[in-house]
């Protein structure tokens, strides 16, 4: 619970009427992408930051919204004056990726064709077709060449997507616990919560009342990742095989252990803010990544990107492991980029790019500032 | 696909009027324990080895009911001449633990005192409840002492629960890929599982009729399971990111990976063989597993044990992983009982004990032949 960083915040929308082609063929006749930017961008436009988001992120990476919510942005104590992505030298940007249900483009939003929700009409996208929204907001924003693209996790799929494919509107690139491909126990995760969610009577193929929505597979869903976000250490740490009351079992079905209500309230919480639907798309995007596919090689994929990188992975991170992190490292390498590779030592798990941020402010930000 | 084993095998049940006391202080006011045997018991009643199973396991261990059957008992390839139970010296016995859905009492059993299922007014239960009643087997097939306890997964549960409390009807013990008790991620699972069930609309409670069954609850939690028996790197061999048709995404929410189809195939089947309280007893008991629970430690718990132990682990496991293993390796060699430890190489995660017999036919079948 940080701030001191950047103060209070406002969300903004780019809207286009430019019709969003979509890797499937198809295509987003119009699209609103969600933002808040933080600091100033300077006259030469070139010291804009785009942070980019995971599967349950949102546009409100720091800040408050207003003076008395509870939490700042999901990334506060990363954003702000010294810190990784320093608002005293760079204007930073966070947006919503399409599909998502934080004031972006998605499943909850209204098709100006039917004159109702996309629900699951919404066209299934891919991490390439958030990236492309994303490049028009930012020529919107009038910036040629972002000084960074930084993201963890789904977030670093998007980074290494501007990096393959946008390599001239970017100077350097953060990645933070990721892999340029998904692999086979992180879909099959995302299938598991997937199916949970389309396995909930109340899904109804998609089309349920937003006042009725699937929440109990959402639930489940919610339940799965964040068991996948935590490190096995770090769950043992803090829940062992406790209960909730007393030392002792109360041999019963119901809710008891702690680990149990942890779980309950997580998902309860992000019940309230998130869509059923859009989790089905978010996961599927991140499902089809592999930033190699038609292409020989990932090094080949990443051949226009000489640039400076900064690679980071956490040991105890076991759902994009430091292994994934170093197929990225080689091929870059053997491309002849300048990368900077760290494995960071944290009991976090894959949260610990959300978390470690006394670990990552020095590093992150020397790295930005050095190749100003 | 083994057998040659034990051939033609039948189903046999021990029914006792004798209500057993549960560890939550309520009782079973009669019960049944299916179980199958191979082998022959020897005039002086010490060649029985007691075999335990796993989560989904059953009785049915070895050999083919039927010649028809498409697949023989679950530990087939471990069960037979020369094999790890060698059915020429042992007179082996597989059991269905108590709460199970196969023979044995559990919540699809008519509860006597209400001429109904028991449904979800079965009591919860323990692991000590299911080695209690085994015991109460073992006694009625006139075995004063086994020769051996053995079992992987849940089923070094049950074999540990003897050794600490039931040691001097025990002669020697091989616990598989197993835990003293159960850590906090291997129980967030289960958590997980019983709420995908107990949140599926047709589980009502646990009264749901048994034709209409909480089917979607359960193949989300045999999902989770599944995953977690298999190691990362043979789902990566196995699935990748390989669609179930061509090399191109089809850009859809519906079945496309082949992860996806082998997942939903899996759980149909598990729909046909298990049931939805029966997943939720069990379960339970396994998180409640703490041998070392009321004891100052686990070296105490096992105080009893002073018999020789082969303990076998498996590298790629990471659901009860070799560090669990030696916790109880430690604990053994600080009573002074004989061990016999091995980490044993695979790639086949959690399941290995039940797959990798040509590993551990040699390992086992030795050590209960030397210790005879």
């Amino acid at each position: 619970m940080t701030t001191q960083g950047v103060g209070i915040v406002a969300i903004q929308y780019f809207h286009s009427t430019t019709p969003l082609p979509l890797a499937s063929g198809e295509c987003l006749p119009e699209f609103t992408v969600a933002y808040e930017t933080y600091g100033i961008l300077n006259a030469a436009g070139d010291n804009a930051i785009l942070l980019l988001h995971a599967l349950s992120g949102d546009a409100h990476a720091a800040g408050l919204h207003h003076p008395d919510d509870r939490k700042p942005g999901w990334w506060d104590a990363m954003v702000g004056p010294g810190r990784s992505f320093d608002t005293d030298r760079f204007f930073v940007i966070c947006s919503n990726v399409i599909g998502g249900c934080a004031g972006s483009t998605g499943p909850t939003s209204r098709n100006p064709q039917r004159q109702q929700r996309w629900a699951s009409d919404f066209p299934v996208i891919t991490i390439a077709d958030m990236v492309n929204a994303q490049v028009q907001l930012i020529d919107y924003l009038g910036i040629a060449q972002l000084h960074a693209v930084a993201g963890g996790s789904m977030g670093g799929f998007q980074a290494i997507e501007w990096m393959a494919h946008h390599a001239e509107r970017v100077a350097t690139a953060v990645l933070f616990a990721t892999s340029a491909s998904s692999q086979a126990q992180a879909i099959a995760w995302n299938v598991i919560g997937r199916q949970a969610i389309m396995r909930d009577t109340k899904w109804l193929n998609g089309c349920y009342d937003p006042n009725e929505p699937p929440s109990d597979g959402l639930a489940v869903a919610r339940m799965i990742g964040h068991i996948t976000y935590l490190s096995e250490q770090s769950l043992q740490h803090r829940f062992d095989q406790r209960y909730k009351q007393g030392s002792e079992p109360r041999h019963t079905l119901a809710e008891e252990f702690t680990i149990e209500s942890y779980l309950g309230h997580q998902a309860m919480r992000f019940n309230e803010r998130f869509d059923a639907n859009s989790y089905l798309y978010i996961t599927k995007a991140m499902d089809y990544w592999d930033v190699a596919a038609g292409y020989s090689s990932l090094a080949q994929a990443l051949a226009c990107w000489q640039k400076p990188t900064l690679v980071l992975s956490f040991d105890s991170d076991w759902l994009y492991p430091t292994a994934e992190s170093q197929i990225i490292v080689t091929a870059l390498h053997h491309n002849g980029a300048e990368v900077t590779f760290h494995e960071l030592s944290s009991p976090a798990g894959h949260d610990a790019f959300l978390i470690e941020s006394d670990l990552l402010n020095p590093i992150v930000n020397r790295f930005l500032v050095k190749n100003r």
